[in-house]
């Protein structure tokens, strides 16, 4: 299949979704793969299936604070000469690309290098959402190496780095992002075709277009926000998905440190008798009614807003906005044990153990 | 010729003086070097004129705050990763390896990496002296690449930077070096034989082993510290020097910060009737009396104990110490106007034009 210029916004509002509130701007990411479809064509997508064994498959991806996302975007030869770099480095030509993570602009840029390179896109990412952290891929805790990880710049700054820890990995990068002016390119965890097929999240990129496409329908009928619940609860990995409060945004908090932007947001129901405090570090990590988690990581955290529907990320999200605060599963590779010690509520600070998502 | 385990004690003592107060702590490097040399043999020492113009020679270095590189040194592997990982970058073998500064750590740590891989040591350097940026090189005042910088750490993490700025790579190695716990082994400015005849310090490390037999020869006579001025006044390079002030360290303020350490120190005349100030940034950088600069870099400013003319580093300097503090001048290749707008005074937030160091 090709990802058309017509499906972009429904892509990148279903991606923003499944991005917890983080991964960047996703209007950013689809301004970007818009230009690059018209100039280059539509990429091809494709399925890890079609591929080798042996194929050499690299993510691309924006790192950074997604305050910073926000104003300063790649050039285009950033991307390039990521490519071209990780190429030199492994040795070997690169059959296809994937997104690292589906959310906000990582799922769109990946389209942005496709369209670039004419290289096919993989239907598939690393997280079937997205996270802070480059540890926090199935790929690290299924054993994949992360490394070579290659960064480049807008200036053609160009760092690679080797590591076997993927943790130690993600330390660098957010150390050499800061001296590339807090939003750079990223490669990580070159893959074989076998790898891919084993521990990729398969399909996200095709649900991420579906959600896209449920929320827009959804807004000729009565509930967009309903219509999109049960669009979740159709797919095999977001459900079960809940609602857990509509309300207003009452208080926000929001710094950005360290690379990261870390913050907290009150919503209140209308009536005032009911709160969810959500927490983030660039994604949603937890929501809080008083002193009970309702949902944590790694499931996903979205708010929307109760209208229509329309995704509300945690940099954008203001006092005063009336939304839906939503709670739906990740896939079952997510939240295996192992999963879970890479990207667990624990991994955030967060004290409590894993409470997944329930219909109730 | 050979630099053997007879002659260690006199080079790193030389070298110490000739950085200028930084370079990291002599001692450790002569303790390494002495291991490597008793392990692998005495690392034969060449002249830039017996390589090829196409020889391929790369620097071997640590980066850090002196105030880690006391407690953190190599692991020896670290280096081995070094050497492989720039042959790798470079696709062509090494053909022999040189200090980039000569001062302190930096200037028996080459010995360490050419006893372990049996390639020669170029007698030579790009300082002169021991410099706190990768920027402060003769290589980047006259137009040959830093890129390929790399970088590795104990635990075999492994970073390459590629960037047309020396000094963008030395932000970039400063924000890495944090993660590899603020010292960390680098290697940079890959130089073929041409470019190192052309812009090489030459002849560095034999002079740093014969201001090392000076002040050890002076002992035996009246005065250390006279022996050593005269040795200086004898080369080519470091002559005038001249001693600025005879007294004891009367205060001394130092911090580590973005990876360097920073500081002031105060010595007054016996006679309490004359003061110099020192500033550093890993090396001394000025020498003021009053309001009057006697002494800036590049020009280099130590101090020696005032009894036995032994080089005292900034990191080790402490109240009560009786010492000589010395200004030499530097090579001419480091005093055009090129040099001094990349390692002049105000390249540093001094105040002053440069001085140059005269026999007045």
């Amino acid at each position: 299949m090709n990802l058309t210029l017509n499906d972009l916004e429904d892509y990148a509002r279903g991606a923003a979704l499944l991005g917890a509130g983080g991964g960047g701007d996703p209007y950013i990411g689809r301004l970007l793969a818009e230009e690059a479809i018209k100039t280059y064509g539509a990429p091809r997508i494709i399925s890890a299936q079609e591929l080798d064994d042996d194929a050499v498959i690299i993510s691309v991806a924006m790192i950074g604070a997604p305050t910073v996302l926000i104003e300063k975007a790649c050039s285009g030869d950033d991307i390039d000469l990521l490519i071209k770099a990780m190429e030199a480095r492994l040795g070997k030509p690169i059959d296809a690309l994937m997104p690292i993570e589906i959310g906000g602009v990582n799922s769109c840029l990946p389209l942005v290098a496709a369209a670039r390179t004419g290289l096919p896109l993989v239907n598939c990412d690393g997280m079937g959402r997205a996270f802070p952290g480059l540890e926090m891929v199935t790929f690290n805790v299924y054993g994949c190496d992360i490394s070579p990880v290659v960064m480049t710049d807008e200036h053609n700054n160009q760092v690679v780095i080797d590591t076997d820890s993927a943790a130690k990995a993600e330390k660098f990068a957010r150390s050499v992002v800061g001296e590339m002016g807090l939003s750079a390119m990223l490669s990580c965890y070159p893959l074989n075709g076998k790898q891919l097929k084993k521990w990729g999240v398969h399909g996200t990129m095709t649900l991420a277009l579906e959600l896209g496409q449920s929320i827009r329908l959804g807004r000729n009928g009565d509930n967009a926000v309903q219509a999109l619940l049960s669009a979740l609860n159709q797919t095999d990995y977001y459900s079960p998905a809940r609602l857990l409060l509509t309300g207003k945004v009452v208080d926000v908090e929001r710094v950005t440190r360290d690379g990261f932007s870390f913050g907290h947001c009150l919503v209140q129901s209308f009536d005032g008798e009911k709160e969810v405090n959500l927490s983030f570090q660039n994604e949603f990590l937890s929501a809080k009614s008083q002193d009970t988690f309702l949902a944590t990581v790694p499931d996903i955290i979205a708010v929307v807003d109760s209208d229509n529907a329309e995704p509300i990320t945690a940099e954008t999200i203001r006092f005063g906005q009336r939304v839906c605060v939503i709670a739906t599963s990740v896939p079952e590779l997510m939240r295996t044990p192992e999963a879970l010690a890479i990207f667990g509520p624990r991994c955030f600070g967060l004290d409590t153990d894993y409470l997944p998502t329930t219909t109730k």
